[in-house]
């Protein structure tokens, strides 16, 4: 182990950012906490914005930010669709043309319902309406297995984990951050500490975190960006789409599909559960060759399943896992 | 890597729960967060603080705690003394005389400048003047290698991270927690998301965290727990003192120590730099045999050195730094 102060770590600190950015496609800066997604989340909601936010919601990771904004009271509205539909540029449009935001928060793939909502088409409606409103977005689910060009698109905000697209073990979370989103920062008068966006940015110019990271996880990191870029982001995105085509083919085949088609996601498949599998007994067959899918997420907990196809996934492993649960059906 | 809703991590966070509260000495419940100390120490200040704070300072700690409050619009009064003495019950019963306060704070172990400060008097003072007052205690470089009996002394947060002399790579922090702090917690408003006590105790009882944690670095906290329970806290303890009492004596012969006689450091000792080594060159050799020592600590940058003697450490490890050390002297 290093200390976190040393020319060791910062120099593996300084490796780490330029890759970071090419992933997030940003020349900005990505900040990287140790912590779940949730927590930098939370830290960039709480830090950045400025005022009212807006947070546009379609299942439950967008009612947990709900939660998240409530718990450190920063006033919003929500606007919510129902579940298995995408949040629309029409929704957005009704809700700017009655007020103004300080910030717009939403998901860009909500995991509960495997959604992928149309980010490029929204933030499109949110720049034309307020060039200042901040764009925050979650993508836990998206980013590094889905395009998102947060540079071009003006994203301000873009947050993932290190345990999804980057196929990393958990522990470690990371945020493109714009300018315009620092210039808010400065005038929220209680940041916080540990996930406060100005001290962030101050410790990566000197690269560096306000407090110790996990740097055996920094190690990982640093390996597995290569691995990424590597493969090439464009090559990643097909692969994810194609690993997402052959999971919804099947799940046509044999049951149905939860989300609203055109906005099905390229990382997790979200099934009804037609059949009423015992979702219990299938993962127990499915454990006996190391593999395991989701039940439904909270108010979908039997009604539907959902098949996670997003990091070092490849089709072929796609194949052997559908061979599985065909069988279990059969049994 | 098994996912964090599964059988296998439910199991695993289950058998750690009462290994840490043996090392932190209590009955009541351990949390355990993907974050640093002072992320998790900010958690527990800013969502067990339900009125004024008193924050009791000694060091560069202390003073960093005094911003963590403030950046959270935590109400509080500082009562310090100079660098290099301890805080003392004295001060405490001065500040209490004046008025009264939901929770006092403070850091059992000043790494800046090598003080321990008597934490079971303070804590006496504390409890006689007010039995409903929180005492938060920040033990990073402390618990697991110093005594502290959090039920008994009556403490109500107790936190510490994985890397100090708990000998674990950064990542995890733990912090011990009483009901009292629990209803303290119930009325805060505003306690944030990812590290809300009351969001973490309920968690916790179901074998969790609110997100995802780093499960990696979770097996290896199950390890080494076990190592320190073998060797026996006592042992341990008395392996601390050990190690101080040569790097003090070590420190005597050569320069001179920066601590307060009485009150200094079982886990890390800072020494006055009176031979005006040179501290990157001292460091530069020293890296030579895989070995690193910590310059002062902000405004004690050149005037002392500090050495941290914590966690797996043995004496022979401190006699082949110290013959290094010298070895640089006579160069």
């Amino acid at each position: 182990m290093v200390g976190h102060r040393s020319q060791v770590a910062k120099d593996l600190f300084a490796g780490i950012q330029p890759k970071l950015r090419e992933v997030f496609q940003t020349q900005s800066r990505v900040f990287l906490t140790s912590s779940s997604g949730t927590g930098l989340w939370e830290g960039m909601l709480r830090s950045c914005t400025s005022g009212r936010l807006l947070l546009l919601t379609c299942g439950a990771f967008g009612e947990r930010w709900a939660e998240v904004a409530q718990s450190n009271g920063i006033p919003f509205d929500q606007a919510s669709v129902s579940w298995g539909s995408p949040n629309s540029p029409e929704q957005l449009e009704k809700a700017l043309a009655k007020r103004r935001y300080a910030a717009l928060a939403l998901v860009h793939n909500e995991t509960s319902t495997g959604i992928l909502n149309p980010l490029k088409e929204i933030a499109d409606v949110a720049r034309v309406f307020d060039p200042e409103m901040l764009i925050l977005v979650d993508a836990v689910s998206s980013a590094g297995g889905v395009p998102i060009a947060t540079q071009d698109w003006g994203l301000d905000v873009v947050v993932t984990s290190s345990q999804k697209c980057f196929a990393l073990p958990p522990g470690l979370a990371f945020s493109a951050v714009s300018d315009r989103a620092i210039d808010h920062a400065l005038k929220v008068t209680h940041r916080g500490w540990y996930f406060d966006a100005v001290r962030l940015d101050k410790a990566l110019s000197k690269n560096g975190t306000p407090a110790t990271p996990a740097i055996s996880l920094l190690y990982a990191l640093d390996k597995q960006l290569d691995r990424i870029l590597e493969e090439g982001l464009t090559n990643r995105y097909i692969r994810h789409a194609d690993l997402a085509q052959r999971a919804q083919s099947w799940a046509v085949e044999h049951m149905d599909l939860y989300a609203q088609e055109g906005y099905r996601s390229p990382t997790v498949t979200c099934i009804r559960n037609t059949r009423n599998l015992d979702l219990t007994a299938l993962n127990d067959h499915l454990s006996l060759s190391g593999m395991t899918i989701a039940s439904g997420y909270g108010p979908l907990k039997d009604q539907t399943f959902r098949i996670g196809h997003m990091g070092e996934l490849r089709v072929e492993d796609l194949e052997i896992l559908f061979r599985e649960i065909e069988a279990f059906m059969e049994m």
